[in-house]
């Protein structure tokens, strides 16, 4: 495969508080690469583009180290093994890896992992089966602990982590209300999903409502307060759900990416935490590397939800390496229409 | 006793976005009402005065119910039986009950408590072996979970709860620090308490130092982050705290005293809560009745500790009941030199 050319992203700049644009990113072809002893080489057919991202993007110390200038935009990545100099692999594997935003990437054999496109299609171990389901998988139910006839409240409740959230609440016997931003994403979510009631954080003109508007209508929608608050979006619209917590809450920071575009501006961040003491609440931050001995559990049974139909998942293919930036910037905005992938176009 | 005279506090005017002053109570000279069947007659010797009685002067909703107009301040006081018509109490006994800011209280005889003035002094029971002590003590050690080595930082170090906190964190082998605003209360943590180190988070003209400031200030005296953040503060020393927590850290929310005075505005609240996120930290709120069970281990546990001087405890006095507001007004500005008890002129 060296003859070829890989297309790859590049981080050609830094977006400082503010959303990332086209010309944060360099796309350039380079030949591929020969794999080096122990190393396999990989052709990508999805890629991952997930919210984490933005972090890596900036300077600020997170859990993981930002990406240097010039360097390949970090993500997840599932295809094909075209060439390989590791015992344990073979050409024509299908796999998981860490390659970035790039059509090939050259990997140490012991950082892939095999994946089985007879359990589901490739693309739901990027998604359903991969890092989001499991994170809303191991963060629902370990630190969230619903019970059944609770409230449970997701926020970006159509997203990669929410619409599994919701399902999973939901099989636990859960009320379950939903936060997005689109009538089409509200319809997904009580129509397709079954969730019991969906809240549209946007007024009709597309401006997010305020905090006032927001605490009031979350109120309407749980009248006996919120038991696991499971947030991926931080800003107003945790104010509006940490002031409706139940007594003995628990809320879930997932994400915030309400603030992703105001990373160096520390001092946003809640305003209600003193509900925390009045309601004896707790509130955690989660990270799904901290339950990767638990991912033998969460594939065995989403497989099986996924095999009943308890669990369905929509995914949103973006089509080209080329379209990535795109796609990413259009998620960080709430373009996309569930888990956003990019589909490699020389499939 | 009936032909005697009750002195006692009442609210007159609810503080609402600024600090009590003492018009807004009424001091009333009424007299001793004789218990009815059932009752129990209580001439006190010494009243609690706690920071979550700032609260109770709000009607903002919080985990108990606001003092009515006109009704009597709350709060646990000790003293002894005068008059009984209950079958379990007797003149002479000694016994805690919350009989609320006043010389004589009158209560059911099954809301009460027999102390043990062998065990200890009758004014510990609302210190150091009342609901303070035992608040430091489940909180930290349920909610925070401290491990040898570890880190634990102390806001309000020399207060009721914080002295207890950080001398328990130093028995589980800890390294404790505490953040205080005075030189004697500073004196007084790290001289005769013995913990590691402490901060002072007043600047020299009595001025509270930025957060920029505190938050360097921390990070040098936890150069390894902070494990166990014990809050009895909130506030720019919340902020400066939890921007250095470390990975899996646990913050407890026990008091919000820097925010008490402006409790109707609730956008105040801390700003770094994306710190949860990135370190997995846990934040939590603490009520001390949650943990009644405990009770009884808490007792016997401080009372070793204590006869074995392992726990020390300072109690700061006002003399007589009509002193009573002056002192509350004075600890919730930090005058207080530990734990702030009212004890009765008639003693």
């Amino acid at each position: 495969m060296s003859e070829g050319q890989n297309t790859r992203v590049l981080l050609a700049e830094r977006p400082v508080n503010r959303a990332p644009v086209a010309s944060d990113f360099k796309i350039e072809r380079v030949p591929v690469a020969e794999p080096a002893e122990g190393e396999v080489l990989i052709r990508n057919h999805f890629l991952s583009l997930d919210p984490y991202m933005r972090g890596r993007m900036s300077a600020m110390k997170s859990y993981a180290e930002p990406v240097r200038i010039g360097g390949v935009m970090p993500g997840e990545t599932v295809g094909r093994v075209v060439a390989s100099r590791h015992a344990g692999w073979r050409t024509g594997d299908t796999v998981m890896a860490h390659t970035g935003w790039q059509e090939y990437g050259l990997v140490p054999g012991e950082r892939i992992t095999r994946i089985d496109t007879n359990l589901a299609p490739a693309s739901h171990y990027l998604g359903v089966l991969g890092m989001p389901g499991m994170t809303a998988y191991c963060a629902l139910l370990y630190l969230g602990e619903p019970q059944p006839g609770q409230t449970v409240l997701v926020s970006a409740a159509s997203g990669a982590v929410g619409q599994v959230v919701g399902q999973i609440a939901k099989i636990r016997g859960c009320r379950v209300v939903g936060i997005a931003g689109s009538d089409d994403k509200i319809a997904y979510v009580r129509d397709e999903l079954g969730f019991d009631a969906v809240l549209n954080y946007r007024n009709s003109d597309g401006v997010a409502k305020d905090f006032d508007t927001l605490s009031r209508e979350v109120a309407g929608l749980c009248p006996d307060g919120i038991n696991v608050f499971f947030d991926n979006v931080g800003g107003v619209v945790h104010d509006a759900a940490l002031s409706n917590i139940a007594q003995h809450g628990r809320v879930i920071i997932c994400g915030t990416i309400s603030v992703y575009n105001e990373l160096e501006k520390p001092d946003i961040g809640l305003r209600w935490m003193r509900q925390l003491l009045v309601k004896r609440a707790r509130m955690e931050g989660f990270l799904v590397y901290d339950h990767a001995h638990r991912t033998e559990e969460f594939r065995q049974t989403m497989a099986g939800w996924l095999r009943e139909k308890r669990v369905i998942f929509k995914e949103d293919v973006a089509k080209g390496i080329e379209s990535a930036p795109d796609a990413f910037i259009g998620m960080l905005a709430g373009a996309n229409r569930g888990k956003q992938l990019v589909r490699f176009s020389q499939d």
